[in-house]
């Protein structure tokens, strides 16, 4: 099987972890060294790695941190790790380790075996998308699933169906155009790129045949949060009555899709453009980095099983 | 009144044309002079003037040709016209003139009398739709609709009625953002960007009340052709409950939206943003300049009318 590598963007050799600098794809094939967790949440907050990257990453943090010294203390480095972005819920991972701790279980057994697990349920998620693709579809994507559509494709492939992708660009950042048209690209994909005001005119006239999209995180009652746009591509797809399918995280403590936090992001981020202005002084920019998408626009979600 | 640069962007003195750079803005104001149909018709090529700059520039074109050589072969200017973009109906306009010239009407009275009626009435339009405004209102508006957007505002303030902004920025010539927000801007209205994946999160949370978008061509069932984006916008709208407006063109000979021709623009455009590329070598794109939504999702449309 063949992995993009963004489908686990975090390495660990010797105690040292390697982020996927996901700022410089598709140009420049980078792994930035975290010596120590506070490296690691600068990462973290300039949004170098992303969506399972992030995740990954907090586990390695953990697991560097304990084989450094076994007493470090892992409430302060928790308390360090969700402080840096709200959307995500860094709060349920870092509980999860501190509860292991708390129940004296082999933290770095749990940790190895957490990640394995995760590895195996993403692979898992991957293929029973794939099970409802039909041979000669058209899939639209936002933003990028770290790995997931191309992972979905292999198995399109070994199920001898025809896919196509397109994708839309996902300003301000551009996920979809670097990472995801990127992966694509190169485990030999064919792959559309439109901006992301494009897509009623895509699906109207390119003949898309379902939308597939992550999710950041997964409330209880079926809304989610992921990258902003999404919501919008989900009121789209149901006015064209095509499918909308997530493939979602575990699900989080959290209720209702309004309960989520929802991250406001430096607006200069959206006024600036590889350092140039874009628009004139004054005017002022609101950058969500992420919206909620009611459960009633989600066609089918594709659930991860993780079991701890 | 105050208007903007761009409500009236073409300007003729002493036979020669003067062309708005709108490509330049908002970092300069810069006039590019034609001195024959072939360079005004290379500046409707490159994009460096657009919407009703192309109207006013078409007659113009016309009204310099006839000044240069009173047996100027207009035919073989209207070709060149015509051929330079597909979706404005060029030959509309050009046929206006050709159409005069048959009747043997005073040419040069006709044009000038038709561009004072097109002033007038695009005051007009704007007035009526300052109406539709109340107190408070914030309206979201895509693209750049010449000029119309901060007049409409300058009639609002006259009626002592309160009202705020939100563009797209509207990829991949970002014209929300160098054009809109500048020309907003510049006559003291509150204007805030977003980018175009934007637009739902920004109805659910920032209170916008109504959508107000422009139209490049008006087809007789009232479907309308305008820059792409407009039609997600008018689905959102409609998702939302909140009304989406049309600033329309005199209605042309087509009859239904889907027998506009979409003009496809080379995918470098998209490929590529100031020089750099965004996504990789082998990576497709689609740009359609434009997208037609259809009567049933226009709430209202603003009719501009010409007597001839």
């Amino acid at each position: 099987m063949k992995f993009s590598p963004l489908f686990w963007p975090i390495k660990f050799k010797q105690n040292i972890i390697y982020i996927l600098d996901e700022t410089l794809l598709p140009h420049k094939l980078h792994y930035l060294k975290a010596r120590n967790y506070q490296e690691a949440c600068c990462a973290i907050k300039e949004m170098k790695t992303r969506a399972v990257g992030q995740v990954i990453l907090v586990f390695y943090i953990f697991l560097q941190a304990i084989r450094k010294n076994k007493n470090a203390d892992l409430r302060k480095i928790a308390r360090a790790i969700n402080s840096t972005r709200p959307t995500l819920s860094f709060k349920y991972l870092t509980d999860m380790v501190l509860g292991w701790q708390k129940e004296r279980a082999p933290l770095e057994k749990c940790i190895l075996g957490f990640l394995e697990t995760l590895k195996n349920a993403r692979i898992l998620q991957a293929k029973e998308t794939s099970k409802l693709i039909k041979d000669g579809d058209v899939i639209l994507t936002h933003c990028n699933i770290s790995g997931q559509m191309p992972l979905i494709g292999e198995f399109c492939r070994r199920q001898e169906k025809r896919v196509r992708f397109f994708t839309t660009e996902t300003r301000p950042y551009l996920q979809g155009a670097r990472l995801t048209a990127w992966e694509l690209k190169q485990q030999g994909f064919e792959v559309t790129l439109i901006t992301d005001n494009m897509v009623a005119a895509a699906i109207s006239q390119k003949g898309i045949t379902k939308v597939i999209v992550g999710a950041d995180h997964l409330a209880k009652n079926g809304d989610i949060a992921n990258k902003v746009g999404t919501y919008q591509i989900a009121v789209i797809a149901r006015h064209f009555g095509i499918p909308f399918y997530v493939l979602c995280p575990p699900a989080s403590g959290v209720r209702r899709g309004r309960e989520i936090k929802i991250e406001i992001r430096p607006d200069k981020e959206l006024l600036e453009y590889q350092g140039v202005r874009i628009a004139p002084k004054g005017v002022k920019g609101y950058y969500p980095a992420f919206d909620i998408t009611p459960n009633k626009l989600i066609t089918k979600h594709i659930f991860m099983e993780i079991k701890r």
